[in-house]
């Protein structure tokens, strides 16, 4: 992939967002989940799940085709779908594909129009696959962005809603095809009230929002992030082969992209896990003792994803940048819900695009907006 | 107002439904709050709140016109509208009225077509007025009856609901007009998805529900009950006016009703009131000490509305009977949020017509419905 900007575009990386593939087949589906798990940053979901998914839709339906964002028109009604809940429930409360077309449906009939594409609205578990899913089932095309380019735990926390977009209409549905539309002007009471349906419809839903034209989904999408995401898997895999050391090649792979900067953060073994399924969210703390050399312990705080990052308590990353937890011996990333006692760990650090640092970002998805005291500091200018 | 039953109606008592008067204006509305207190037993709202809003519509657009529930056209579209949540919060966070109307169009836009007519979904409480307020305002008529034929704490305790009228769609809106339409198969899904919704709203809510045919409402709702309402207040003015004893005039005239046995259970003194907000609800007990000839004490337990009394343990009215608790002093019904320490009361029981306690009906809202070990016992068949 290359990554080469076109002038004027609001997107201040060097790059222009070419996507790599022009499907996603079956043989994509393993690296794309390799790589949703690492911008998942232990949220989003257990990527295998929504891989299970769209590899029955693409065996049924054949391959998503992919839009870039450069390519999408103008005028497409563009629709962000994917699940929404605490990661730890979908593994219990595994969907089986259909709610995600329901909450699709339901959106398009409070519209009284059919989409054109559909979108996902975080880069990161499960729902990098599950648009995939349902493009591949709806016959649509997938757009190569995100609204989030991670995972992040609540739906306001978009560039859709940094930049403009309404929240609402959205359409949440169960696995019954209980449905619930809602129409609320903040995106924050749109989060609020999805939250509550969610977690009475059992804690997992299928969600639909954001509903956009093609000119706007360019203006305010994170570009190239389903490119991206595969990508990320593809390093991985690659390295794997060809046994070489795959977390250089993440950071390696990292440096040629829009997101720039990638290092690792700590090496150890997970000691303490705290995990409570609260307000609908899977909320916690994982303390890693280091292990190869690394002296001391890193205490990770998440919310869905992992927030904040200390090393015997001084700062070493901290949200929106990326933090990912590896199974050092799988050399994957783990999600929140899958942390166990024992497990052998290395945390990456990743920088985000300077879009998703400005002011207005920072304001809806930065540390405080997670009740964090500290202000946001780039992991490029945070020692270590 | 002259109760006579057509011939094959499905309401057994013997009484036609001839509304007592054509249209509810100024006048009416103190005498509709006085006997929406006394049928709401406790629930539904203070019926004060619904009658000034009423009271402001009218002043403005006129009276409300009344339809009989024999002369509401066969295919009319007749929606339930009023107000969901714990009322004592809907004395705190006072609605303006337009919230109703907005729950209406919510629902209008849904349903892809305009009501011809509302119908309260329970007698008793502040649901009694909003639908005259929303009738007066939309310039649309109010029908005589209703789908409780008193308050109840859940939407599924409807006859609508009983008698195979889906709940959804159903309409939820906030007082800056936020709103949520449900779609979901079973009423109970609609209430637990609704009351979720109600709850993150801040606690009331307006909401359109129930919307059927003109000829389904006939089929479905609890007759008259508006008029009915409208004339429980007259009893009680008209007896304060000729200094005549209140509670004989209730019993009197609940006689010559569908609604036909009344009692006085009780009479003393409040001597505990135990009151929690839980799961949306205003849940809880009062205590009465007897005074003025009574011994010994009764127990109520409520949520919102008065579920069940007992006299030093022993059941005296037991849900769906209405069990309402009157000032001594004003000989006005008081609402559960409204009990205070201290205050004198006279505790009435009432039956509700024999269409409220079919094996259907009680499996809905009879005693099981709300967690009481106890069987359904007709009032008139309790000692005392």
């Amino acid at each position: 992939m290359t990554f080469e900007q076109e002038p004027g575009r609001k997107w201040d990386s060097n790059v222009k967002f070419t996507p790599l593939v022009r499907t996603i087949g079956l043989d994509d589906l393993d690296d794309l989940c390799r790589g949703a798990a690492i911008l998942g940053t232990g949220g989003g979901g257990d990527p295998y799940i929504g891989g299970l998914l769209a590899a029955g839709a693409i065996r049924t339906n054949g391959p998503a085709t992919l839009w870039s964002l450069d390519e999408t028109p103008d005028d497409a009604l563009i629709v962000a779908v994917g699940g929404m809940g605490a990661p730890t429930v979908a593994i219990e409360k595994i969907p089986n594909g259909d709610e995600y077309l329901w909450a699709l449906e339901a959106l398009e009939r409070q519209l009284g129009r059919q989409v054109d594409a559909v979108i996902p609205f975080e880069a990161g578990g499960m729902n990098s696959t599950i648009p995939v899913m349902v493009a591949a089932r709806r016959g649509l095309p997938v757009v190569d962005g995100d609204g989030m380019g991670r995972a992040f735990p609540e739906l306001q926390m978009e560039t859709f809603n940094v930049y403009g977009v309404p929240a609402a209409p959205m359409a949440v549905v169960n696995e019954w095809g209980d449905s619930v539309v809602i129409e609320a002007r903040e995106a924050k009471m749109v989060e609020w009230l999805a939250r509550g349906v969610t977690i009475r419809m059992g804690g997992h839903t299928a969600i639909a929002e954001y509903a956009m034209d093609g000119a706007t989904a360019r203006r305010v999408s994170m570009p190239a992030t389903l490119s991206l995401t595969l990508n990320v898997g593809r390093w991985i895999s690659d390295a794997r082969a060809g046994h070489t050391d795959v977390l250089q090649a993440l950071i390696d792979g990292f440096a040629g992209t829009h997101y720039q900067h990638a290092k690792l953060l700590f090496k150890g073994k997970l000691t303490d896990v705290s995990r409570r399924t609260e307000r609908g969210f899977a909320i916690g703390q994982a303390t890693i003792e280091g292990i190869d050399g690394w002296t001391g312990s890193m205490l990770i705080q998440f919310q869905n994803e992992n927030l904040v990052a200390r090393h015997d308590g001084v700062l070493r990353a901290i949200v929106p940048d990326l933090i990912c937890i590896l199974d050092s011996e799988k050399v994957e990333a783990v999600t929140t819900e899958r942390l166990r006692y024992g497990q052998r760990v290395s945390v990456l650090g990743v920088s985000v695009p300077e879009i998703m640092r400005t002011p207005e970002a920072l304001a809806v998805f930065g540390p405080a907006a997670f009740g964090l005291d500290e202000p946001f500091v780039p992991i490029e200018r945070l020692a270590g």
